[in-house]
């Protein structure tokens, strides 16, 4: 494997204690082999509406694991604390961000159910494996990710539009990025759309919505992923009385092994 | 394809109208190359519970569709009924059975949820284009269904022991079978055993819990699939107050073909 990041052969548990104590950083290209999640904890009064969102919209949610409510802990990561062991965190009041922490402890409830959910981030180590570079870990940035003109299957007060993730590749790859991704049918899986980010109503592609603007090099194509973000930006649009999430790029990095969660 | 039943080359919305109109039959080989479903119809109090038990526990719950509370249509089969179109259904109390019917009309409640899962009915039409036999299609009997040893994962009051169904193939075709199946993660997939009824639990496979005694030739191996009867199994150890299921082996018939469901 090529090791474009000094964190990749960080063990998943000593990354979380690194974020446990403040460090705060994107976690893409840490820990790689190992599965990232993205979190967001809502009251259980919602949650029946977001379980059916994620059942509705299956390739931005890939449910990896929904705790019971006030539950801090996950078998996904035993040891961690899902309130403290992210980089960062998101809190969230009536869909307005009223706080952005190092540490949710403060701010957790005993009603708050977490949902975790596949992450892109898990595939990239496997792109990396295939030859196919990824640009923003070669760049030291985020992912850039956009909301697209796609609305998501509705439950209840839950709606909202595809949010996806962009990487560049060299069109001789682009063919092995689909083959390679479409193994993590829990992590995405294969593209939505490869080559025009207008037909999915992005307008420039270099303003992305969330995370970094892009590197694109000459002959790239740009490829589009469902992205995790998605449950995010709909239970926000919701205006969800209340709701914890990762701060964008900054995932749960899990100690679930990649391979488990390839289709292999 | 090797037409073993007279009613494999019937169309699904044909195939609901005679159930409609009263015809009772299991559906095991009816209208090869769609998707049949599992039915079970819970009150929007206990949906969610239900909704994490699926997520929980995947194989044997493969969710396809949940309906809005009361609604009897889906999307899977425009025009059909879902409280009449199936050929038979089963209404619980409690946990306890109190009426089998043709017709769930009288029995439908506005708050009621229902529940569609798939089937592994769905992937016999391509075990017989492999030349795998089906032997209880070949014997005209309902497939059979054991209760097993191992509990599938709980949430909150929805717990219970995952169902499987069997069939017997010789020896030299069990791994054509298992190719051809796991081509269907969304109808249960690949086998969860094969080889020893023991070792999941079960006592007398001549003895199913559900469905009918098996047919084995000599030289066949016994393969075992999750089963969608597992979370109505649940629902009624749960004692659910109210629930609308399925007679065994007596499915929604979708107009959803078979390869949309495929890995393909």
């Amino acid at each position: 494997m090529t090791l474009l990041h000094t964190h990749s052969t960080t063990a998943p548990e000593q990354a979380r204690a690194l974020f446990r104590n403040g460090l705060r950083t994107p976690t893409s290209g840490w820990c790689a082999g190992y599965a990232q999640a993205n979190l967001l904890a809502v009251p259980r009064e919602q949650a029946y509406d977001l379980l059916l969102f994620t059942q509705r919209n299956p390739r931005p949610c890939p449910v990896l694991a929904v705790s019971e409510p006030g539950d801090p802990t996950t078998p996904l990561a035993p040891g961690a604390d899902l309130r403290s062991d992210l980089p960062g965190y998101r809190v969230y009041r009536d869909g307005q961000l009223v706080e952005e922490t190092a540490d949710a402890r403060e701010h957790w409830r005993e009603d708050l159910v977490t949902f975790l959910l596949g992450c892109s981030f898990t595939f990239e180590a496997a792109l990396l494996d295939a030859g196919v570079p990824v640009r923003h870990l070669t760049a030291g940035t985020n992912v850039p990710m956009y909301r697209t003109g796609s609305a998501c299957a509705p439950a209840g007060r839950v709606s909202g539009p595809l949010v996806v993730s962009m990487r560049a590749v060299p069109g001789a790859l682009v063919a092995s990025a689909v083959q390679v991704t479409e193994r993590f049918p829990r992590m995405h899986g294969a593209p939505v759309h490869i080559g025009d980010p207008a037909a999915l109503g992005i307008v420039d592609l270099h303003r992305p919505d969330y995370g970094d603007p892009p590197v694109l090099e000459a002959g790239d194509v740009p490829m589009f992923w469902a992205c995790g973000v998605t449950p995010q930006a709909a239970a926000l649009a919701a205006r969800l009385p209340y709701a914890v999430a990762h701060a964008p790029g900054q995932m749960l990095i899990t100690d679930l092994p990649d391979l488990k969660l390839s289709g292999l």
